[in-house]
């Protein structure tokens, strides 16, 4: 049984085959999804939208662009919409092909598998437990000297840390390709000061790519954008296919850029929340890694004589999904990551941890 | 003005910015969709996705791929599911990566788009008018003699002819690598003898792509597979990129599936209305071909002294919208491409183009 036979979370069909809970009854830590459910504007789009698949889709992505445009205050030809933020990647990386690309590792395996369809090869830039998962100067350094990109999480999925304002400045000065992955960028308050989007449209190496779907929880329908040099935007569509965004992804796009108070509300909820299950896990006796994001890695001591492979088998079957951290190269079968989601299914996750780890009962 | 902005129909918001009516006040013959508009389980489907779009898509399209191989008994390992048929056509070309294509042209223009991205050549087997579009034998052997790769709609677009038995024979034996376009096969009475869907299992070397955007009227999600060996799709899914299938496109192609009614009435209601339609823009005056789908290319003689992109403008005008088929190579500015619609609509269409040949009224 392998929760993440697809190389990720969020999917509730194999769990539903390896647990045998009907999907829709489990829930979810080991996807990173804003769990107040997506802003309302969009229940409303949904149901009106039968009318509108009948048609093709924008193959522009005029209105959202510009919608984008608007609220980052960036040119549209620096904006490309993408079939989530996996196409982006996917997209930035055929465009630079990049023969040597320098990965903060554990990071999100689809970097690597972008990297490997190009042919190109991996530096490592580890990451270590002992200082807390952050870049370390010396190995940014020395990635800047023998990469031609620098492929990064910002703030980096497992770990949930954003990059130093140090490796930043580094990072704009160091004359080598960036791509940086903000898909969960909005997550963190001081979102505007962190963020390199409003850089990018005048640098001429440096992407950044944002999803929308995890913040405005709506992974089914699949959108993302990436924001660069208008030159490099027109390369990578011109890889891109035709209507990759459907019609549904640019509406929804649209509404939810409006919700103010969600994003707010959800920044403000997230402070508290992470902070409330951060000391219940660490009181639980793990070792838990400090987040700026919506999720948590922890790694389970070894007294507990469980790996995380075991305590995903005996959550599941308490039909509560976490994510198996170690499939992530550069963790072990110790690390387990988890989404915050709201208290009540907090509180059962760590009730549910707790029968994990300390035996009181297997099944429900 | 150029309505193919993008280089395809159905872009209403070009035709809004073209003509200055609502993009939805067209009526649309420029794209080529069913006019039943989607089975009925389609509407109650988008309802109730507001619940779903919260989940990631299936990352392995499970269901649906069960679906199409029980439906076409065929083995699951050889479907490949799509972000539309534009996406399998990106993948069969980025896994053959073929030197030298045979294009029968005029042909859809995303052959030729996907072939340029990655560095191959083209091969023209040049279609006819004087012989109704079909393809030639000899230019076909003389193809098959220089190409690695052939890549055929089947039926054609714009022309909207099927090959005929020996051409499917010759490509069956040539020993290269055949991509078929099969994206307007359904609309043929005699889809499952025609179709070479069957038989791409087992061969090494043939790739069949299918739409069900067009058919079941749902392009907005877009929607396609492909069929060829496991080794091929297994290659081309190695290059896909995750959740590309959105989750409504995966559960509305589970649930069209099995409106077998609908596909019946439409295999049936086109026979006689193409044949009608045909007859109107005969009547008109223009030059039409023989077509074996829902679409129809007429030809505007010279004592019009109209091009295509004068009738165009003066029909969109009218608030009817008609395709640019000198933008397809091998055409000139005197072909035009029209889907077939509903009576009412096709009336409308025959209407437009009276006032628009013989000057009775440019506007309306």
């Amino acid at each position: 049984m392998m929760l993440e036979k697809y190389g990720h979370g969020g999917d509730l069909l194999t769990a539903q085959q390896s647990f045998g809970l009907p999907g829709d009854q489990f829930i979810d830590f080991s996807s990173n999804m804003n769990p107040f459910g997506p802003p309302a504007a969009v229940e409303r789009l949904v149901a009106e939208y039968a009318k509108e698949l009948i048609r093709y889709p924008d193959p522009g992505v005029r209105k959202l662009r510009a919608k984008l445009a608007s609220v980052y205050r960036i040119p549209e030809e620096s904006i490309l919409v993408g079939n989530g933020a996996a196409e982006c990647i996917d997209l930035a990386v055929r465009v630079l092909r990049p023969q040597m690309t320098g990965l903060a590792r554990p990071c999100f395996s689809e970097y690597e598998e972008a990297i490997e369809k190009t042919g190109g090869r991996v530096y490592d830039l580890p990451l270590d437990p002992e200082n807390g998962f952050e870049l370390r100067k010396q190995d940014l350094l020395n990635a800047v000297d023998c990469c031609d990109t620098l492929f990064l999480g910002h703030p980096n999925n497992p770990t949930g840390r954003l990059l130093s304002k140090e490796t930043l400045a580094i990072l704009s000065d160091c004359g080598r390709n960036v791509i940086l992955d903000e898909a969960f960028v909005d997550f963190v308050p001081a979102e505007e000061e962190v963020s390199l989007i409003a850089r990018a449209p005048e640098a001429e190496s440096l992407i950044v790519i944002r999803s929308m779907t995890k913040f405005y929880a709506v992974p089914g329908i699949r959108l993302g954008f990436a924001v660069a040099h208008p030159r490099i935007v027109e390369a990578m569509s011109r890889l891109q296919i035709p209507w990759s965004v459907n019609s549904l992804a640019q509406r929804i796009g649209e509404a939810v850029l409006d919700d103010l108070e969600y994003a707010a509300g959800t920044k403000a909820w997230l402070q508290d929340e992470r902070a409330w299950l951060s000391s219940e896990l660490t009181r639980l006796g793990m070792t838990v890694y400090s987040s700026d994001t919506n999720f948590v890695l922890f790694s389970i001591p070894d007294r507990f004589g469980q790996n995380v492979k075991q305590l995903q088998a005996s959550m599941g079957a308490q039909g509560i999904l976490i994510r198996d951290a170690s499939l992530f190269p550069g963790l072990n079968e110790k690390y387990c990551r988890i989404a915050v989601r709201l208290r009540e299914d907090n509180e059962a996750l760590i009730a549910g941890l707790n029968n994990a780890l300390n035996g009181h009962s297997r099944n429900r």
